[in-house]
């Protein structure tokens, strides 16, 4: 989205106040801007500006420089922090929520220590307490200021001690636990409000729980939420105590990141795309996946180069290499794909496997009929209108061997397609990575190799 | 997922109580069992089955069967409804959230109006008002039951009010309207608590509105509630009216089927694959977007063709041409699937086209110059070490043509792989399209012509 007229005038007020270093203006201004509406404008300040913008609200409003510093990307977040240093930084911190300032400073090395040894006690404790935890897990993106009540309380000492509270985190539903903190039941807001004052929460809370554990990976959390549609989830630590909760934003945030992954995967290349790396740094993520494909038309030209008579004795066949290659990846690609994201929502599981199996070979083998013909009429109409030469054998043969040669492409490019997402997911690597060059690299190798074999086979005397 | 030790058993007590037709015990074992569990075994019934447990569901507990449906893909629950026949298909529907109801109606053609004729007249009107709205629109995807009070009442009104009425779907945020209900403000429960019993609404409600419209479409809906950390938005008809909302719930659904429906778009085939359609049908769904790949294809052949003679002379030179055309579709591919991720997700905007356009470029020739570099060795090393001809020309002079056409066509493939995306949004047309195959076809066509292009004019005399 470009920045539309009302962001614009924000955006020059903006840098007006800023350099008038009238910051009680800019506050105004901020208060009254949306921190995620806050973002496009932010991206269009200067390096230097943006430092003075969050150097303002560390010290005037942390509240607010808390709220627009949780909107932006991890990666920018931290270092604007590194730059504020320990100070202002942890000013910042302490009013972050604790998943969001942890975030932060997973991003930072050495600077993390000296910001953390800058908070607050408490804050640094809570914040300390989800580095722990490994990265996208559940304990790393759960909140730890879950609202919980002792199931022996009553509804009226619930009310009362929900107004008493500060802000908690999506309050919607209520966790209750008995002497131990073990969580034992669940009850939401709405009903909390149905029953009166003096029943006792035990009596009332749904306890057919839900949950997670701390060690669970964030994708998995994320499907259990969207499947059981759940605004939010307790998650239990390693001695089933009730430790945070992941709630419903950070799901949708977790699916979003996770789609993005797979298909960056899929394509050859990886989410530390997503960052806007530097030219060096992309092609360096992406030179790996090329070097498969590299490596399949490497085998290739060896394929081709073991038959080079073949080639020069019927130089037409030549022409086709890139079409019966192109059309195997094509089919193969889409094979793949249909069943690597089947695999990640759930939707193809173990027991389908076989079925899928023969159901795509079904598909490539009517496809391959299809598209066989067509390559085979070109290929015969080429040589009949006399603009190429058939080497001195009959057209419909080498129409015959065209054919054949890009429907085996086509059904074998459909084999690896269909097998390579289901091995991968069977030894437990995600099937998302490197599909596109993989299959690329397949259909290289083994359509060179059905066209030579069959043009050796069945053309030459 | 396979079934597990517990889910096989759930499975064979449901088919020996279906056998000896005890649709009590049916009843009871289906009442302890979540929904979304029951999915799996509901997979692997019979038909005869599926329906057998659903005509049970409609006369015996309808609240319970219309919570299963819910959990069916819309596909597999609306042939059920038609399979139970208009009555037992009312009975159902009735229970359902209207939104589920309209999704699934909207499956089936005729039976729809037998089956809503038999429906209770509130709910008919209810489900015939969502299926005004164009499918894949917030007014389709809303639940019409809103919690709405007027901006007059009182802080204990509106507890006493939220207490009689019946069960409302994610009452968690109260929507405030004037005397027209136009939606003036909204408040969530926790906020409602925190005040005394005769504070009026309106002097506590939230005028800060994030609103869309019944036409909105569902992935900007999706966007805007995830962008804002929503667990809830409002939709306002074409007056301005409180229409309805929709919940967070609904949002996953969404963004996960707008990420299934990207990356199976941007292999060449739709989002109708995600129904396990008959053999044919994915024949058919995917034939078109390899049409586009079998264009390059044949034209490759076309320009390779038009110069055999230089084939001829130098057959060392067809066997780079699965090399040369591959690494330039592999570098389209990962740079395109940059940028459509990219723009879907809202991180590379309009402002940013150029500069990224000249990013990939810097990034192309980078890669261009690794490989072109290797493949010129290899192909020196072939000729050097006497495993291919040179054909009269000197060896490192082959070698270049090759390295340069390499590097050329991965340049080429990349700058159609990062104009594609954008000259697709620019015309309003989603730019997951058929990423792969286009980009294989433009590859295969800018490729060959290169290659053609360099061996013609530096090798022949």
């Amino acid at each position: 989205m470009p920045l539309d007229r009302r962001q614009k005038v924000v955006l020059e007020s903006v840098r007006r106040f800023l350099r008038r270093t009238a910051f009680g203006h800019l506050m105004n201004l901020m208060a009254k801007t949306r921190p995620q509406d806050f973002s496009p404008i932010f991206d269009n300040l200067t390096d230097r500006e943006q430092l003075q913008v969050f150097r303002a609200l560390a010290d005037r409003d942390q509240e607010l420089g808390a709220s627009f510093l949780a909107e932006l990307e991890p990666r920018v977040g931290s270092a604007i922090l590194r730059r504020l240093g320990p100070a202002g930084a942890a000013a910042l911190l302490n009013r972050c929520a604790d998943d969001d300032a942890a975030g932060l400073l997973a991003e930072l090395d050495e600077e993390a220590d000296a910001i953390l040894a800058a908070m607050k006690p408490e804050e640094k404790d809570a914040v300390e307490q989800l580095l722990i935890y490994e990265e996208e897990t559940a304990g790393r993106i759960m909140t730890p200021d879950v609202f919980s009540l002792h199931e022996q309380m009553t509804v009226g000492q619930a009310i009362a001690e929900l107004q008493a509270e500060g802000d908690v985190e999506m309050a919607f539903y209520l966790y209750i636990v008995d002497d131990r903190t073990h969580l034992v039941g669940v009850l939401s807001l709405r009903e909390l409000l149905l029953h009166p004052a003096t029943t006792q929460l035990s009596s009332i809370m749904n306890t057919d729980l839900i949950t997670v554990q701390v060690s669970t990976d964030q994708e998995d959390v994320a499907q259990i939420v969207a499947k059981y549609d759940l605004l939010g989830i307790p998650v239990l630590d390693e001695q089933g105590k009730l430790a945070g909760i992941v709630t419903i934003d950070d799901v949708v945030d977790v699916l979003r990141e996770e789609a993005t992954e797979d298909i960056f995967r899929m394509a050859g290349t990886s989410e530390e795309e997503r960052h806007e790396p530097s030219i060096l740094k992309s092609a360096r993520v992406r030179s790996p996946w090329l070097l498969a494909t590299f490596f399949g038309g490497i085998l290739a030209a060896v394929v081709i180069g073991s038959r080079e008579e073949a080639m020069q004795s019927f130089p037409l066949l030549a022409v086709f290499i890139p079409v019966v290659l192109g059309m195997g990846g094509a089919a193969g690609n889409q094979v793949a794909t249909v069943l690597i994201r089947g695999i990640a929502t759930g939707r193809i599981h173990e027991g389908m496997f076989a079925r899928t199996f023969f159901r795509e070979v079904g598909v490539a083998l009517l496809l391959g009929l299809l598209y066989g013909t067509l390559i085979g009429a070109f290929c015969l109409a080429l040589i009949e209108f006399g603009l190429a030469e058939s080497g001195g054998v009959p057209s419909y043969w080498i129409a015959v061997v065209v054919a054949v040669s890009l429907a085996s492409s086509m059904t074998l490019a459909t084999i690896v397609g269909s097998l390579f997402p289901v091995l991968l997911e069977k030894v437990g690597i995600d099937p998302a990575i490197a599909t596109t060059p993989f299959i690329s690299t397949a259909t290289d190798v083994l359509g060179s190799l059905v066209y030579v074999f069959l043009v050796v086979w069945l053309l030459l005397p």
